[in-house]
This record gives C-alpha cells, structure tokens and sequence, in this order.
C-alpha cells in the first residue's frame, strides 16, 4: 500500500472547513511517530512525513484529578463512551448518533477455569456482545468520530467481512453515506450481511491483495476526495478503540489489572493498544502499578509473529494465510513488531494453534461458559489451553482470554457438529436411544 | 398438549428434596391462577388444578420503600439481576451461574423516527444484544433459576430455534445436563447452533406438533422425572423473564413510561408480561401512573391475534402458520385471549403486515439506525409503520418498538440483497459506475 503522510500526498483527505485548528477531539493533541517521535497537527494522515514510521494519538492528561476522573467515568454511559476523556473524541460525543459498542461482559469463566485448571481467576472478555458482533464496533466508532471532525462524508474501507458490516451499521447511524469495497466473489452471507445497511457495497474483480491496493489509489485521487478509509487516512484514530478493552477489562475487575491477557493478532494493532491503555491507566493512577504479561494468539495457518517470536527475531517474515480463523489471517501484520516487544517486555509470550485445535476451543467454550466464539475466539481459548500446559501461563493467576467475535459469523467451522441422536416420537424409541 | 396441574399428575417432577417450604424464590410467595385466583404453593406446575387456566406468580412486594428499591435496583448489575427483588429468584441470584442476559440498549431512532414522522420521540429496544442474540436469553435464565430450586438436573424443551440455543447455552454456563428436542429436519445452521453448547440435540422424526406431544408424554412419565421443560412445566417462572422489558424500558427512558409501545406476538406471553410489569411498576410507585398504550404485531401468515382482533372477537381462532416470521409463528397462542384483552383495555391495537413488508422493515431499520433485525423486529417495525399511516398510532407521542432477535439468524430473508456494483480495481471502473 502506498505510504500516505502529511505533506506528500496530491489529495490531504482534509476539506477545507476541517483544519488543525478548528479539531475539537478532546484530550488528542497532536499526532507522533511511534518511531522518530515527529509531531503533527492532527487530521487524517496516518504515516511519519520524516521516517514514514505510523502516527498515534498523542494525549494531553494532565489537567485529570485521579479520584474525580474515575467518579467522572463510572458516572458514564454503559458503552466506549463512559471514557470519552481518554479517547480521541469530544466531551459531546455520547449526544451524537454512533453504534455505541462496548461495555460488553467480563464473563468469569469458572467451568473453563476448571477445566484448564486455572485456580487464579479466569475471564473471557466477550466482545460478541457489540452491535455488530465484534470488536470491530470499537474501533469504527472511533473512526466515525473523527471522520466527523475532519469533515468527510464518506465512510470506506476495504473488508472481507466483520469490518465491512461494522462500518455499514455505524455509517447508516451517523448520517454519513458508505462505500465499502470487497472481493466480487466472497460468501453470499457475508455479503448480505454487509448489503443490509444499505450502504454502497462495491465488489472487486480481484482478491484482498487487488482491493486494498485499489483503496490506496482512490485515496490519492479526487475522486476520493471527502472519503474517510477507517483503517487507512483515518486509521490513527480508528485503532485507538482498541484501548477501550483494557480499559473495561480493568473497571470490571474492581480497577484491577489482570495479571495476564491473551489477545488474538491479526495486524497486531489491537495487542498493541491494549497494551497502550494498561499502561494509560497505571499513569493516571487509576490502577496500582504492577507487572502484566500479554500474549499474543494466532492461527498456525498465519502465524507470523509467533514464528519471529519463538525464533528470537526482532523482524517479521510475512506468510501466505491459510486458516479458518479468517479474521486474523492477515500474512503481513503492521504492528508485528510491536507485538513481539511487547510480549517479551512485559514476560508474556506468542503461540499459535492448528485449526482442529480452533475448533476445538470452540466447542470447549461454548459447552464450559455458554459463549458461541467465531474462530478468533478458538484461537485465543486454544492458545490459552496450549499455554497452561506448556507451563508458560501460570494457571495461579488472574487471566483474561479475548473473544473479538460472534460463532454465528464463521458457522462453517463448526458444521460438523449435529444432532446427538434423531429418534421416532415415542417414549419407547426415547428410552431405546438411552437418553432417559 | 396435555394439561398437568398441581395435583393430577402422574410424575410432579417435583423432586423429593425440593420441599415448598424449602424453596426460595425471593418474592415470589406461591403460584395463583389467572382465571379463577386459586393459589397453589410454588411448584414445577403450570396449570391451575380447579379450573385448568394458567398459572402465574404472586409476589409479595408489600416490604418495599419505592426510594430504596430504586436504589437498589440502580446500584445492581448490568443486566436483568438488578430487578431481583421483583422477579422470583433468591436475593442472591447475580452470584450463581447463570447467561445474565437484558440491560440491551434502548436505541433513540432519530433517523426512524423522521422517515416514518414520529416526532414524540422514537426508541428501538434492541435485545439482538442479548447473550445468544435473541430475548429468550431473558426467560431461560428466569427458568434456570426455578430449575435450580426445584432440584432439576436437566434442562428441557421443544424448539425449532431460538430458544434451542438459549437452553444450550445457559444450560452449559450454569451446570445443567440439557437435552433439547428439535424436529429432525430442521436447516442445518440451527441445527449447529443449538448443537455447539454440547448438549443432549434429539431430532424427532416428525414436525413441530410431533415434537411438542412427546414432550408433553415425557413430562408425565417417569423417564421424564428432574427433568425441567422450560416452556412447559418451568413456564410461570420463565415467562416472568418478559417483565423486564418492560422495567429495562421505563428506567432506561429515566423512570417514565413511553406512551405506545409495539410488541410482537408469537404465543403472546411476552406482550402480557410487559403488560404486567408495566402495572407493577406503577403500583411499586416507580413509574408515574398514567396511560399507556400496547400494540400487538403479526406477520399476515399467521395472524390469528390480530384476525379476531379486527373481526371484534374474544377468542381467538388457530391459524396454519405461513411467513418468513418464524419465531412468531405460532397458530394457536395461548395468550391470545389476554393479547386482545390488553390491547383494547390500554386503546392499542393489534396489526399484521405481509412478509414483504416484513423484508422492507429489515431494511429499513438497517438502513436508518444500523440495527439488522430478525424477521420478528420486521414484523414490529413494519406494523409500527402500517399503524402510523392508518392514523392509529399517534406519532407525536413517545413511542418504543421492540427488536426481539438477530438478523445474523434469519439471514434468507434478506438474501436479496447485495452488491451495488461491481468494478474492475482501477479508478476509470470506478468512475464509469457512477460512485465518485
């Protein structure tokens, strides 16, 4: 994908009733490199004009008194927006039309628990619980949020599925109109499921590879003008709703860190925020300071950052995907590298699971906690189970496990699963299938 | 189906260590008829023993202050435990495993809202938020708690979709054997969904009647004994779960009761459920006493509800179901007469709309607020639509439409729908199909 920075591209994205200074998104202050550290105003831009390095968010929290900053958010809305003073939006936004996500369960998963033998707490953060079903909803609202602020009109993305009905949903809500490009050829579902919000649904005579490059070329073009892409000019902002798990996940826990967190990777941008917001929350003291481990989870059909990690790599090799964990099959993951420095900064880890033991997690979840988790579920519940009996997660510790999505998304890969006896409608026949 | 009342039956299914006096059921002080007011002691009976007509739950609120209770129910957690002390569970029910579903979102429908005219103030209540996406979450979890009390094991009931998924998964969170009976050719999606939870899945060869006669069989026989059919011998507990619509509704609107309210009927339990905790909350002084209107919605083909509606009727007369509305059809609902009562005692109505405008519905609220509906939230946004323009429904008054399931389950209603365009990856194609 070609880079995009402040200065350089034909088409900034930014109309002109939208400048620096006119930006109201709260507590954001500017936008810095995560390598050089660079600073620019912010607007929707997404890469270092000095070393091409990704922009973030950079805060202004100085003025939070502790204690008045944590009534301020348990006061709060029960979704992302009770931490609007942590996030790239303004004071105002829980007035404005948005999907609203988050806030979703801290399922104490005390059947799973046993069965893995975990004695020192274990939760699944539930995110099948969004409006669209995945965590997906973080992140777009987020992105509509700034889309609005910049003053774009159109909300884009390219998509192979959960994303596509996430920026559908949220865009038909915030009054904006959406363009999302896919593969012609995906599942009819997916496609349905992404077409019902009415939006423009653009197929892609080509595969992901053809879409994405494609969306990069419509960005630096006039035509494109207006448009807000969630996960490219808009992405600096998009990926901070991310943050909101660990900021849920601590609030639901009694303002307590968990001592260990397993977190699916696909692009790695979600480890990394979440890893971005534990540490938030210790600075402002809304946490006691204390050590964490996080682990990273892929599939071993894309597994490129579990492969540099057990190689001791600093550097990841991409991969062709090839898994049924679709969501996370990303082969050259942008954050990689951020993923591997911090699972070995913070003591933690990155392992990867085959596909029968995905869905085998699967079933494990849904028959211990009555939680339905799309393969990216299996792949964090799998890693989990592999983890403990390597003796790499330590079963005496409070640990949260990820589940970013919804079973009935990815329904195939569980197909094989059926009906435990069929019988005539009689007691004699119930009696003879011994399920008396 | 057979009638099983408290004394007549084979089988109680009443297990020997789960006493009356032993159970504790929190306000519920014993069952009493809905016909006749004959009370029973708190049983697994569903069916009055004097007169046959249903059994409902007496509670005893008589101890509550209204301030406190408000308090109290404030304070509680983010789901439908925080009305404990007006449901019949023990006190401490937010502490046992259980799915903890409801406290889904009241969404404001501005968009809605304008496209149909409402200007008092439009709300869609949107229970696909839900646990297992549907607003049978809020009845099992109710009916795992009697379950609980009474000393049953397994976990029962006849199914052909939604509620299969619903026992599955709460009976797995809470430590109960399930064993569910479905017809034996159901579509292979619902099937894998009621299946994944890892319970007891027994296809019947035979329809839905079939299904229903054998477990009705089952009850009375000793096979059948610590067995506990949600919807049949559990039923007075489990349909005290609809109550809660109803409390989430008025506290979410800040303690107020909307004007109109728009409820989809299947059996009708649901709609005099809400009715009922609409009057408890009154009489508990929660609610400022005023009018409140309800409006039954049905899909054409099945529409005996709103049939003897128009036609002036008392009873009303079993129809064979024939819609998309699966969920809501039932031919021959028991609560039908009581439907009819609430709707022309509070100045509602009760409508249908045709399958057609069930799709268009869908759609419609998808386009406008980003919510995609099962066919049941077609049916009550189509109606709301209908009795709008027919003049019965008054849109300057606050009005709240119930969205009761998850589009993601009834995906084939929609299939229609898809791609806008198909585009070669290049901005010439782009341009030619008209999308700048």
């Amino acid at each position: 994908m070609a880079v995009q920075t402040a200065e350089s591209t034909p088409n900034s994205g930014n109309p002109a009733n939208a400048t620096a200074a006119a930006v109201d998104l709260g507590p954001a202050a500017a936008l810095s490199c995560r390598e050089c550290g660079h600073r620019v105003p912010l607007g929707p831009v997404f890469a270092c004009e000095e070393c091409f390095g990704p922009l973030e968010i950079a805060y202004d929290f100085s003025a939070y008194d502790t204690e008045e900053l944590r009534r301020r958010i348990e006061a709060g809305p029960a979704n992302i927006w009770r931490y609007a003073p942590l996030l790239p939006v303004p004071a105002d936004v829980a007035d404005k039309p948005n999907i609203n996500p988050g806030w979703t369960k801290l399922v104490k998963a005390d059947n799973l628990a046993r069965e893995l033998g975990v004695t020192g707490g274990l939760y699944v953060k539930d995110d099948s619980g969004n409006p669209t079903h995945s965590f997906k909803d973080r992140v777009v609202a987020q992105a509509i949020e700034a889309a609005r602020a910049f003053g774009f009109t159109t909300l884009s993305c390219s998509s192979t599925g959960n994303l596509a009905g996430a920026v559908g949903a949220a865009a038909a809500r915030a009054g904006f109109r959406s363009c999302v490009f896919i593969p012609h050829d995906l599942e009819q579902g997916k496609v349905v499921m992404a077409a019902v919000y009415g939006g423009e649904l653009v197929g892609i005579e080509g595969n992901y590879d053809d879409v994405n490059r494609f969306c990069s070329e419509l960005i630096g073009d006039p035509a494109g003008e207006g448009w807000g892409f969630v996960n490219v000019n808009l992405r600096p902002y998009y990926a901070e709703g991310s943050k909101t798990l660990a900021y849920e996940i601590c609030e639901q826990l009694g303002w307590r860190l968990p001592d260990q967190l397993v977190v699916p990777i696909a692009s790695g941008s979600q480890l990394t925020k979440i890893d971005k917001g534990l540490k938030e929350l210790i600075e402002l003291g809304l946490v006691e300071d204390k050590p964490y481990k996080i682990f990273g989870a892929q599939a071993e059909g894309c597994s490129p950052v579990s492969t540099a990690y057990k190689a001791g790599h600093d550097v990841v090799r991409p991969q062709k995907p090839n898994t049924i964990a679709k969501s996370l099959a990303i082969g050259n993951p942008a954050d990689g590298p951020y993923v591997l420095d911090i699972a070995r900064r913070t003591g933690g880890a990155v392992e990867d699971v085959t596909d029968e033991q995905v869905v085998d997690a699967i079933k494990l979840l849904a028959r211990t906690e009555g939680i339905f988790a799309e393969t990216a579920g299996g792949v964090t519940v799998g890693v989990t189970k592999k983890l403990i009996e390597d003796g790499v997660l330590d079963p005496s510790l409070t640990t949260v496990v990820l589940n970013t999505g919804d079973g009935l998304k990815t329904l195939d890969a569980v197909a094989g699963t059926g009906l435990t006896a069929t019988i005539r409608p009689n007691l004699d026949s119930f009696r003879e299938a011994g399920l008396a």
